[in-house]
């Protein structure tokens, strides 16, 4: 608090006094002693320490906050904005870090990181054929530019295949994109300038953020509640701010794997309509549920065109293919067909016209329910060692879907870093919570667990081995 | 230059004239009596009118400029900026209806548009092996997340690649990209923001333009000479501007076909040096040479590392494969590759192993060499079919290489649109100047024909058929 003793305020002065306390905070952001992020004192506080009026604080911070020199979040506080937000930060440094221990020899860990399925599991002779069968029938056509928006054939199979999941549409409202990450990454090109306003879950996936972040936009985070995103806080931001979408991810959340209610849903999309945003929606993790049925996209919801669907397949098949699609509502479709354009002009038309053979030939619907099988056993037998083994050290909610377990330590001296180290030396890879927030002390309470890529005799071992790391830190 | 007659300025006031001046040009603006583009009347011309110093005038100027309300071209005059130049804008309306001539049968016509060579000269063979011996090898691991540096195999072996063209790199240098206009996307979203500069050819390639504005940057055109970019232009320019980069295609540039100059190349490297600024050079036709000697890249004669090259397979190859690289210098290296992260995460991992297989078996040398013959020889066709037939109506450069001829009316009422309908009506297809401009009227007055997929039969039916227009053009 001492900076702020070093501030002078001329009462005789013809400049207002708050427009000389917001010229003395500024140059504090300037020379540096307040940084990006730094909580700025409460208002009473701060006119209590110099002793001005409640209101004189409140128009300094009024008149920052229009210079875009601070930020303020409801019931939080007023933070000093980054000048270089719209720069390129698509994951904080923190977390590139943690990103890059790429250098691992993963061969040698039970690696419950790893979120993408088993390449075991990959139709693999099924895609040789498709891309023999173009192959032999387009020879080199195969290969020519599509349209940005995609091979038509697939866009059509496309619309069949969403059928199933209940959305209905046609494949003009489908664009093929190279994987769900260009799908948001596009979608922003097309939806936001520097400063524009997404709302985004609290967690949420920090390469959502970088395409948000690479348009100079900000993103204001909304926590999460066991059946979905806090519609409460959700209304008192929406009186704040004007948000360009709302990014969710319904269907088993990355990263908690929470599976939103019926019921929440339903009042989400109505708060759209009512406050006119649209709602952009990822599925990665729709077809991994290991209930009798499987929880229904908001999209299948959406009377009225406000939600953006990305699908992807990257979770279902593997992250290589780089295939995926969106659903467009016509407001919006043309400027995204043009950020598609101006991003790689279109994906692979050979990839398009194998995985159009692959979804007709109904293999996929086999292929999903042999994942479902798969991945439904493996689900019952982490979260019942997890119940017997774990739960003296963590809570965690069973979403029966999805590919991981998001796992709160019950000490709170025990954070995820420490634990993520620990495990490391006992042979074991976790995703630390610190992964997904930079100063959230909850959810650096979280470490995640993923069992795409982990045998069974391996899940056993690795929830043994946690406990026992978790038994030495909670005593030592 | 009636409205101007509406201004009225209070020599009274405290308010400063220029002041005064620049607020009532602000109005009309905001009133959309002064429409984006507008050129404002040259100073002496607004001084006289309204009966005040030419200082008067050059102020307002300058503080409407400051706020980036106009912009002022060298030898031009001061124009009316666009308020949405940080919308998207890939491509101007006009441009786009013309893309859109999509829904023509190419099937009926002697196409002189279509810029991708012939699909029937792709090795398709060739690739299915590659692509069979891939699944064979790695299975569905072939599909696994890639580093979004890209696949490191490939990597070596497109350095291996790139050294034939004289460009000494090394793989950690080097990024895979799924093709160059995603390129030209990730290196501006790492290196521009709103109202940032980025020089151009005068005419370039829209979809440069495309990813150039979806940053909210701005792009001032410098006119090509025969032997390349105006350098006269250039350094005049560089007084004004401080551009975050110069986007050029020396080696048989889009649309024009120009090559450039030695000379001029190593010019233009000195100007980077000097004046600090990147150079992005796009390669997507040096492999068409048809002399003795390829022309050197730009990045093969950056000894200080600030050239960033992208190179392009799509026309040597097929554009469906979407896959090229670039080459980064060591600065500008990790911003790139965060773009690219949050971009698509990673080119096809897949398709990268292939092609990996495929550079690697030293097929694409032959592969080359057999393009370079083939094209060669309808070079020779097209370029003696034009001298002895279009020469009447046309002027037009021969740069020996790649797949396009840039011809100039002699006519100047024959205006390129004019040209494209009646051909048209003829059977025949040509890309109309107008697509690179909206007002200049020299580009307007230009034809591009591609001989890159037409036979020998339709190149000389073809020209016949222009010049059978032409006649009627220029008697009727």
């Amino acid at each position: 608090m001492d900076i702020y003793k070093t501030i002078r305020l001329d009462k005789q002065s013809k400049t207002p006094l708050y427009q000389q306390l917001a010229d003395s905070l500024l140059l504090l952001v300037e020379q540096g002693e307040l940084e990006a992020g730094t909580k700025l004192p409460p208002i009473r506080r701060l006119a209590l320490m110099l002793d001005v009026n409640n209101v004189t604080v409140i128009n300094a911070y009024k008149y920052l906050e229009s210079k875009k020199a601070v930020y303020s979040h409801v019931g939080s506080g007023t933070f000093v904005a980054d000048p270089d937000l719209n720069r390129n930060k698509p994951i904080t440094k923190t977390l590139l870090t943690k990103k890059n221990l790429g250098e691992i020899n993963y061969g040698n860990y039970i690696n419950f990181a790893d979120t993408s399925v088993s390449a075991e599991l990959f139709p693999v002779d099924r895609f040789k054929q498709c891309f023999d069968a173009v192959l032999e029938r387009d020879k080199g056509a195969a290969f020519s530019y599509q349209s940005s928006m995609g091979y038509e054939p697939l866009r059509e199979a496309m619309a069949v295949t969403l059928e199933e999941s209940g959305i209905k549409t046609s494949s003009e409202r489908i664009q093929i994109i190279s994987g769900a990450q260009q799908g948001l990454d596009i979608i922003s090109k097309a939806m936001l300038k520097t400063n524009d306003i997404v709302f985004t879950e609290k967690p949420t996936y920090y390469g959502a953020l970088g395409a948000i972040f690479s348009r100079g936009a900000q993103a204001v985070e909304i926590p999460l509640e066991e059946d979905g995103i806090n519609l409460y806080v959700l209304q008192r931001l929406l009186k704040i701010y004007t948000p360009k979408f709302i990014y969710v991810m319904p269907c088993y959340q990355t990263p908690t794997g929470i599976c939103y209610s019926l019921k929440k849903k339903r009042e989400l999309l109505e708060l759209a309509y009512r406050h006119n945003f649209y709602i952009v929606e990822e599925d990665n993790m729709g077809d991994f549920s290991y209930t009798e049925e499987k929880p229904v996209p908001l999209k299948a919801l959406d009377y009225r065109n406000k939600v953006i669907y990305i699908k992807s397949f990257s979770k279902i098949l593997m992250p290589g293919l780089r295939i995926g699609c969106t659903v467009l509502p016509k407001a919006v479709l043309q400027a995204v067909d043009s950020a598609k354009y101006s991003s790689d002009i279109s994906t692979s038309g050979f990839i398009q016209r194998a995985f159009e053979l692959y979804l007709k030939s109904g293999d996929h619907h086999i292929h999903t329910e042999r994942m479902r099988s798969v991945f439904g056993k493996k689900y019952k037998l982490i979260t019942d060692l997890a119940d017997k083994k774990l739960s003296k050290y963590f809570d965690f909610q069973k979403s029966r879907g999805g590919l991981t377990l998001w796992l709160r330590s019950k000490n709170s001296a025990v954070s995820s870093d420490a634990l993520y180290t620990a495990l490391i030396g006992g042979g074991v890879l976790i995703t630390p919570g610190s992964l997904f927030t930079s100063e959230d002390e909850d959810i650096m309470r979280h470490i995640r667990i993923s069992f795409a890529n982990v045998t069974d005799a391996d899940i056993a071992k690795g929830i043994d081995i946690i406990a026992d790391v978790c038994s030495t830190m909670n005593t030592g």
